[in-house]
């Protein structure tokens, strides 16, 4: 006998997003947030990691205007990159993932740092206003605070710094929100990764549900 | 003052992955289950995944001859298949995505299901002795599983299932490891996604860590 299951892509989007609204408590999120925090637990798959999310005073709202005035996202990684549903984007927004460009491996050997680290320097140019996610790798993180340690840096318009694991994803997240260059948002500790640094950026990007 | 960290990708592996078999409970596992299951606690963050992880008997090993072999790896969903690690693969292995066939939306539409599913039916001339990898979308292991019911269709050599989510995932899983057409292994529950579906892929692909 064949599977019955829900097909409606709708109805699977609303009955989700129902139970994640009955289950978690996001009441100390304001509306922005809210629907953010709502989109990652969904990802995730995970009622409990609202507790562990934090934004800074207005990063919401601010990244949502900068996404809806046409800000280029960069992302640390092409699972953050390709996940970004682009029907969503309201101004067309360029996505970048500079992670593969030929001149990587060779900055990654002279600066003695990861390739997702080095692959930050290829986004000067559009750093800028931009916004920025981080959803994989700590090095990322934490070379872009150093990056942003120089005034003569460009700043984007906000972070969502996601990294994920076990060495360097919880210190490089304390440090964003200790050095808060610019308005920001972690998921504390280890829990992270693409998925989640995807939801936000999503949620951000539309309101549609 | 700049931040300080370590930068040694093998050096952030190693103590990774020390970390992990330190914390995690990891003896129910073969040893062919174990480097899968810690790579997959890698890609979430999450000590204590490990729970929710089956595999059916010699579905790990199965999945690795078939890798050795040439396999081609089938997922429903880009951040899957961009996230596969191609130095990883053993055979230069073809990693295949048809969501964004042009064919999809027409045929999601005839199939009254969603494009993750109809997405499937392009994978038939492929699928014979294929490494299966559903990291996102319920529907698409449910609409497989009812492919499979016909003994017509081609039959893959084992199914890594982890879907994600509140609607259909924990069923889907479920009915996989119920009907089990093929070796194949789940994270119960609602847990899943892209980054531990792609971590059970690269482990299986090499033991290299």
């Amino acid at each position: 006998m064949l599977h019955t299951y829900e097909t409606n892509g709708a109805a699977i989007y609303a009955e989700s997003f129902a139970t994640i609204r009955r289950e978690a408590d996001l009441a100390r999120f304001s509306k922005d947030e809210e629907s953010v925090v709502v989109r990652m637990i969904h990802a995730a798959g995970m009622v409990g990691l609202e507790e562990h999310v934090r934004f800074s005073e207005g990063m919401a709202e601010t990244a949502r205007a900068a996404l809806a005035n046409g800000a280029p996202i960069l992302c640390d990684a092409y699972m953050v990159s390709e996940g970004i549903t682009r029907p969503r984007l309201p101004a067309d927004n360029e996505v970048i993932c500079t992670l593969r460009d030929p001149k990587v491996p060779e900055l990654a050997k002279e600066m003695s740092n990861t390739r997702s680290a080095a692959a930050l320097e290829l986004w000067r140019p559009k750093l800028e206003g931009a916004v920025v996610a981080i959803g994989n790798a700590p090095t990322a993180l934490f070379h872009l605070l150093n990056m942003l340690k120089y005034p003569s840096c460009p700043r984007p318009a906000a972070i969502i710094g996601c990294p994920v694991g076990f060495v360097g994803a919880m210190e490089s997240k304390e440090a964003l929100m200790e050095d808060l260059p610019v308005p920001s948002m972690i998921v504390k500790g280890r829990l992270g990764g693409s998925a989640i640094t995807v939801a936000a950026v999503n949620a951000l990007a539309s309101w549609k549900e």
